[in-house]
């Protein structure tokens, strides 16, 4: 399988542009921030969300080439989503992300909760100065969506009656609305028409779902080296993600030990090995490729292209992570 | 001297009409934030802000009455406002503010960085749904400025180096900056020309350092009861205001207590006795008159009216409070 970093070919030195951007603006003229940005834009971070959308700026712009209105929408969309993971980490009191311990372990909730709003005002500023109300629009919405889907999985804890349905909508609020308004925003700077503009959203909808569904599989059956967090962590803290839902299903003990929040030492252990052991695995890697397929799907109306092809590469690639 | 309450008489039922819409609208679909609301927009807050915002949108929309859309910005404002609040106490590590537990004192930092997003979220939600650019683009770069002053107060603290010139830059972003911009905002929505437009910013601007420097005194002029904190807590925190700056210039010895931050037990009582008996208590009260007189005097464009003149009100009221 290519590695994401070939797939991204197309936009590769974009990337890396934006990301010296990103560090700069962020570190340059605070020395508080300086360590925090390094942390957030250095190696590690995947960039697949400003990837698609640099990809979808190419692949409807013909050979016209990208506008700095998209350059500026991607750094937007990286922005939001690394101001967000920070606010979750100090919301989860997780120490660890992509291996490395988070903004809110370093330095403490202060430097977590100033880097977060930082970052959220100035893509918000940002978002303002692209001067078009529409795409204003679509990413004020993914900022509520974030905050709902963090609230939602807040309120959910533990809660083992949630549904499929369920599961998707917070799926969606916390990654899914990102990239499917980004892509439609893409478009939109593009000049596409309503229709296309809907198809690039929902490509990213169904990707994004599809992404967060693998996300929560490679929880159960990665190890910690590849994770970069313990395996099971999204269990431990209640978050029920698909393979627990369908394991439900057929292993009513597993409700027990949910029931309990794991108060007995071999609890959580045992309740691994129950998802396991399910069909849930299974189960989960068809849905994740169900969204991926409808992904691609939404790619037609887009003339071939390197960047069409990138696009349609990491809806296979994204079933691809740990398998 | 009049109370602030009888002042809002012009506006008093829109802003009950807000208050019960935002407890509504944080607390109504998330039980975990319900407590936060009732918190956040009960009694105890003066509504400052966006009694100022329905002020001027009366005062500039003459017989026609307040619109949808200046309703809303009086939301915006003080949603914006009340999420700098929660996460500048979870930043300061605060626990009383108003003389009530902070957010992030009654419920943890987790609901209080949670609350804080959905504010910020909701009020870049409704920015954008305002359908006007240039609204849009003044109250981000409030949110901006606000992370912005959180960020140079962090920076600052203890740095008796500090000018009145960068103190009231940080007073700016702080306080005046959201003041200045939704109150020239007001009157973009009432559709004045643009110097009308940039004296209503102008009343904002002084209003905000005017009100922000009497906080800055009565932090040590006022009793705990009266501040619902204790005196002299800024400069505790080491965040260096006027009077003390103003103190430096005459009492040396202030200067070697702020550099060992008070390390020692009777430091502070003895740094509050210096700033209480130099001039800088003196040079404040003329500083705040200063701003407060330059506020005033940007109300000219206004024709006269009861809300015209509860502006005007606001300014000799805003040095009133603790004299």
């Amino acid at each position: 399988m290519t590695s994401v970093t070939s797939l991204f070919a197309p936009v590769e030195s974009d990337l890396s542009q934006m990301t010296d951007n990103l560090k700069q603006l962020v570190g340059a003229r605070h020395p508080i921030l300086y360590a925090a940005a390094e942390h957030l834009f250095g190696a590690g971070g995947k960039r697949v969300r400003p990837a698609i959308v640099l990809l979808i700026s190419k692949a409807t712009m013909a050979d016209s080439g990208l506008k700095p209105t998209h350059r500026r929408l991607a750094e937007i969309t990286e922005m939001i989503h690394t101001a967000s993971l920070v606010h979750d980490d100090v919301v989860d009191e997780a120490d660890v992300r992509r291996g490395v311990p988070t903004v809110h372990a370093s330095f403490g909730n202060r430097v977590a909760v100033l880097a977060g709003d930082f970052l959220f005002a100035q893509s918000s500023w940002y978002l303002a100065n692209l001067d078009n109300l529409e795409v204003v629009k679509l990413l004020s919405q993914v900022i509520m969506d974030l905050a709902e889907g963090e609230i939602q999985q807040g309120l959910n804890r533990f809660e083992s009656e949630l549904s499929i349905e369920a599961y998707l909508e917070k799926s969606y609020y916390k990654t899914a609305s990102l990239i499917a308004n980004s892509s439609k925003a893409a478009g939109v700077l593009s000049g596409v028409s309503e229709p296309v503009a809907m198809n690039l959203y929902n490509y990213g909808r169904h990707f994004g779902l599809a992404f967060q569904i693998v996300d929560d599989l490679l929880d159960f059956t990665s190890s910690m080296d590849a994770l970069g967090k313990p395996a099971g962590s999204d269990l431990q803290s209640g978050n029920l993600t698909a393979p627990v839902l369908y394991a439900l299903e057929e292993k009513p003990y597993l409700n027990v030990l949910i029931e309990r929040e794991f108060a007995q030492e071999t609890d959580l252990e045992q309740a691994i090995d129950l998802v396991l052991s399910s069909k849930g695995i299974q189960r989960s890697w068809d849905l994740a490729k169900h969204h991926a397929q409808l992904a691609a799907e939404h790619l037609s109306d887009l003339a071939p292209s390197a960047s069409r092809q990138a696009l349609h590469t990491l809806t296979e690639y994204v079933l691809s992570r740990g398998h």
